[in-house]
Order: C-alpha cells, then sequence, then structure tokens
C-alpha cells in the first residue's frame, strides 16, 4: 500500500507512493480539508487542476449531518461528494473533543451532544468505523481520546489506555475491501509516553500510523520533539501522517522528520480571512497598501488567479464582501500549498534535500 | 455594430450579431449580473466554459467601490475582473433610485446617500458617462430617471421629460473609442408616454434602444404591451434591450417581441436561495423530498453540477451553509439560461421560432 520510493541524503524526508483504490498518491502530500463534503470555495474540477491528490473529509460532520447511511445509500462519499480520487476521513473523534457539548468518556465510547441542534450521540469505535466503512473512504482513522493542551502526565497515560483499546477494537472492525486503517499515536508533551503509544500501536499492527493532538497549542520545540519520539518508534516502511499541520514551515520540518501526509484547514480558512500565502510572506489583502496594486497575489506563482487578477481586485472583492473573494483566495492558496509540495517532493528526487 | 442576420416567420423575434470592441454577441442574448465586477458564485473560466458571451456590470456599485478611477488606473473594467469579453454597464440610475437613501432628483442630476458608508454623491449625466467611460465597458447606458411604480401619468410626463433631457446629454459626451451608448425608453404602464419616449430617444439617435421601468410589479399583460409600445417606435436596425428581464417564460415571450437583450439578476440570485431552473419546472433544493435523490438537478442538463453531483447532496450543501452550494447551484442556473438562449436561436436559424 505504502513504498518507499527515495530516502533524502541530508535528512530523514522521504519519497513515496501511497497507493488506494482511487488512485495513487505521491508523498509527501498535503489533504485540503472538505469537512462536510466538499472543499470550501473550490470544486473537484478546480482540485484536480491544481493537482490535488486526495482530500480529508470529517466524520463527526457526516454522520451529523447528512448522515452516513445516506451517504452509502447514494453509492458513498466519493460519489456523493463527485470525487473520484481518493479519500481521507477522520474519525469524528477530534470534532467530538473540540466542537460538542457536554461529552462524557466512558470506556465503551463517548457520548455528546451535536453541534448543529444539541441532540445526543454516542461515538464508540465500532461506529466510527461503521460510518467510515458507509463513507467508503480510503484511508480511515481510529477512534482515539483527544485530550486538551496541556495535561499532566497521569491524565495523559489514563487517556492513552483508552485510546489503545480503542485502537485495537478499530482494528478488528471488518472494514470495506480496499479501505487502509491508520492507527493515532497519542501522548500529549511526553516523550516517554508518545514512545509508549508508538510501541503499542505498532504491537496491534496498522496499515498506517498518524501523530495526532499536536498542534494544540504547545512550542514548535515540544511539537518537534514529539514527532521524533513517535517515529522513531514507528515502522519506517509505513505512512506517517501528522494530523493538523501546519503552516509551509512547519510542514518542511515535519517532512525532514519523516512524516509523509498532511492535512490542515490553514491554506481554506485562511483564504477565507484574507489571507494569502505567496513566496514572499503572507498578503493579508485588506491592507489598505494593495488599494491600487496591480500586481498578482504571488508574483511568482502561475495559478488562474495570479494570472488573471491584482492584489487591488483581490482587495476589492473582499471589501465587497464578495463570495468570489473566498473563492479566488481559496484557489490561490490551495495551488500555493500543491505547488509547495510539489517542489518539496522535486528536492528530495534531486537529492537536494 | 449590431445586425438582423434572420427574422423568425411566425413572431417578431430575430437573430442578430452584436458587435463589440471585445468580441461578437450572438443575439438574442442573456447578460449574467455582475453587480460589483463579479458575477457571484462563478469565475470567468467558468462563465466562459458556460458559454456566457457578455456580462453586466452595475456603475453605482463601482462608482462607490472601489471608484472608476482605481479602476481606469489599473487598466479598466475588463482587465481588472479579468473577463475579456463585452461588458455592459449600466448607468447607475437604477441602482441610486433603489438602493440609495435620500435622493433628491434636479434638472442636473440627482443627489443620493451612498447605501455603504451614508456619504452623499451627486449623479449627473456627464458624471455616469465619465464613470462609464472610466470603466471602458463595451455598452454604456444612459443616465435615466427611474420612477416607482405605479405612478400617475402626470408625474411620469414630469420624469420623463427630465430622462429625455439626460439623454441628450450623455449623447454629447465624448466617450472612448468603440463604446456603444445606449438610450433607455421610459414611460411607465401608459402606452402614449412609452411611443412619445421611443420618439424622442429615436431622435436623438443611439447605437442601442434599451425599455427600462419595467418588472417593477406590473402585470405581465401591461408589460407586453408597453414593449410593443416601445418596440413599434424604434428603429428596427439597431439592438434592443429590455432591462431586469427575467424568467425563461419572460424572456421567450420578449424575444418574440422583437427583444434582443436580457439581464436579470433572477438565475444568480435564486441559485443562492437554493431556488434552481430546470427543464421539469423549478427545484427548490431545500425541500425534504430531495434529501435522498440520486437524480441530478436537471436529467436533461449537462453541465458540470448535473453530470457529477445529486439533488440529495446540493441539499446537503444547501442545509450545511457550504460556500459551494451557492457556486454549483449558480453554475447550474447560468449554465440553465445559456442553453435556454442557444436553444432559441437555433429555433429562430432553423425557422421554427
Amino acid at each position: 500500500m505504502f513504498k518507499v520510493v527515495k530516502r533524502a541524503t541530508g535528512s530523514r524526508a522521504r519519497l513515496g507512493q501511497l497507493t488506494t483504490p482511487h488512485g495513487v498518491i505521491p508523498t509527501p502530500a498535503f489533504m485540503p480539508v472538505g469537512t462536510q463534503a466538499a472543499v470550501k470555495g473550490i470544486t473537484t474540477t478546480q482540485l484536480r487542476e491544481m493537482g490535488v491528490d486526495i482530500v480529508l473529509a470529517n466524520t463527526y460532520h457526516l454522520y451529523l449531518r447528512p448522515g452516513s447511511e445516506l451517504i452509502r445509500n447514494l453509492g458513498g462519499l466519493h460519489r456523493f461528494m463527485g470525487w473520484n480520487g481518493p479519500i481521507l476521513t477522520d474519525s469524528g473523534g477530534y470534532q467530538v473533543f473540540s466542537l460538542s457539548e457536554l461529552r462524557k468518556v466512558k470506556p465503551d465510547g463517548v457520548r455528546f451532544k451535536s453541534h448543529i441542534d444539541g441532540s445526543e450521540h454516542e461515538f464508540s469505535p465500532e461506529l466510527s468505523m461503521k460510518v467510515q466503512s458507509d463513507l467508503g473512504s480510503d484511508l480511515v482513522m481510529v477512534l482515539d481520546e483527544c485530550p486538551e493542551y496541556p495535561i499532566t502526565e497521569e491524565e495523559t497515560r489514563r487517556s492513552l489506555e483508552i485510546t489503545h483499546r480503542w485502537a485495537e477494537r478499530c482494528k478488528q472492525y471488518p472494514l470495506q475491501e480496499g479501505q487502509a486503517l491508520l492507527g493515532i499515536v497519542q501522548g500529549s508533551t511526553f516523550p516517554k509516553l508518545r514512545e509508549e503509544s508508538a510501541k503499542a500501536l505498532t504491537g496491534i499492527g496498522f496499515d498506517g500510523y498518524a501523530v495526532g493532538g499536536l498542534s494544540l497549542g504547545e512550542s514548535k520545540e515540544l511539537r518537534h520533539e514529539m514527532v521524533d519520539a513517535a517515529l522513531s518508534n514507528l515502522p519506517e516502511d509505513r505512512i506517517h501522517y501528522l494530523m493538523g499541520v501546519g503552516t509551509p514551515e512547519d510542514i518542511l520540518n515535519a517532512i525532514n522528520q519523516g512524516v509523509d501526509l498532511f492535512d490542515c484547514v490553514l491554506p481554506t480558512r485562511n483564504a477565507r480571512n484574507g489571507y494569502l500565502f505567496t513566496s514572499q510572506g503572507p498578503v493579508i489583502i485588506k491592507q489598505n497598501r494593495y488599494r491600487e496594486d496591480s500586481s498578482p497575489a504571488d508574483p511568482n506563482c502561475d495559478c488562474y488567479v495570479c494570472r488573471n487578477f491584482s492584489r487591488a481586485y483581490l482587495r476589492h472583492l473582499f471589501m465587497a464582501h464578495e463570495i468570489n473573494s473566498a473563492i479566488l483566495n481559496t484557489y490561490h492558496n490551495v495551488f500555493y500549498y500543491m505547488k509547495l509540495m510539489e517542489r518539496i517532493r522535486t528536492n528530495i528526487a534531486e537529492g537536494m534535500n
């Protein structure tokens, strides 16, 4: 399913190929986030055109609305969202712990109230697997407990036990043919617990491994250390996914530590807030300095937006609250991330990393 | 600039060609509305791909934000909005009379307060021409007074005098090379005044003629009568534009009366409200009946949306307040209007109209 094609010489970066039922993904890869079965502001045609190989969708959101059985009855998530490339679904755990109210963790699962209508639900490892099986995603994530940051070592240890027990139960669930299951290393900011978690998950055995529970406010140094603690204790020949990361700089650093896969709302969410990623640093498009600026968002970018529109126009759309502001900014930012990943892959391939 | 290519046998419909500095437009034609220099939810690539030949932009909005001199300094409206096809700009009159506060009509122009920030402005025929010259649109509209409906005959007559005086002043203004100027027939619902207005404008002499002040709540019969009163008294060899109309049915009827050009916010605005135009009648996408409907919005449509997405998915996007709901619905509706116009042109060409 995953193979390392080439290893960098100056770092632990690797060039890889992830094979899924819906296509082969060259890694390191970045997944735009399509929370509710849509990458906000971008059509599937545009995703293809800018070189997106895989998207992420959120189990928690789709379970609540429109419901995973509805999606299954309509032929699965790929057909539903008109995207025939690979899809990774998260387990729903992170959103249960960050979005919903009145959650209560029990050994069997977690009770919570919907952030949409307050209705009560319970997520168990089996239900998360069932929902992801209904969705038919290519990459399935185990249900984990996502503790807040900061948290004591003792609490982390208690939480890890639940996470590992749930991981075992997820492993037992009969997914659809071709669906790959990824375990998630937790352990907050305790290197020893990260190591233990990586070893426990490796013991259970998954198709790939993610590092979760980071990017929650810890320092970059701590994050770096945690990724190292996890990756040093995970199989080298499986894909490594760092969840929820991050800025271009964060991604580059993590790739050098051996991470293969990323997702983050930054390019899409920032776009809607008028924050453009460029080769010259961030462009905050509402600033008055761009009022009559005839240059493109990024003079070194050859995306549709940079080829056709000025910063002055993008600023106008933002100030005028035009929906096309979100559309064009998102297009540029996702393109920027795709080019970044392409460049990194080229660098590894050419031994420049 | 305009030539009639063929006349229908069963009606006064005509097939025509409107030549502008940015391309030739086959008529009858429909212009999607790009109020603030953007057709909401649609990129210029998508406009091209669905066969849009000309778009409309609003002088009032662009004058207030970002300002027409800014747009001129950046190379004009075409370059600003990344659309190198033909553009028609309205005069700003309609929005001054419908959107702004505290307007006061004087012989020289109309004072009003911006709907954005309350700032005071005055629009004169010369200023409207200057703004449209700055924008560099292909088709320029004269400034007219747009009375509300209903209105007495006496008031209409008084208003018409202003409209005709302004039309003369617009005619005197030196536009940019290649810009065509269209007069606007007013006269509310009084056939005699519509006739007088058409004759007065023809006397001044314009590149084309519009019928304004309709679709304001009058009956379809009255509108039909007013269009007849105007068109019977306008030169046959000039383009006829019916402003702000309308539903597919309204458009078809007006074409049979001899109208060549249309604009309306219906396909775009209705799309954002979840109203889809289809060959089987309107689809109100939020309705529960579409919850698990795997069929496309319109089974007889081959647009990107209908080829790739189900009503169930479109309903999901609408219910989940996804920006992609506006994007996909707008795409479909504009495509629907474009195919409608194409079919009508084919019918006239083949003598079936």
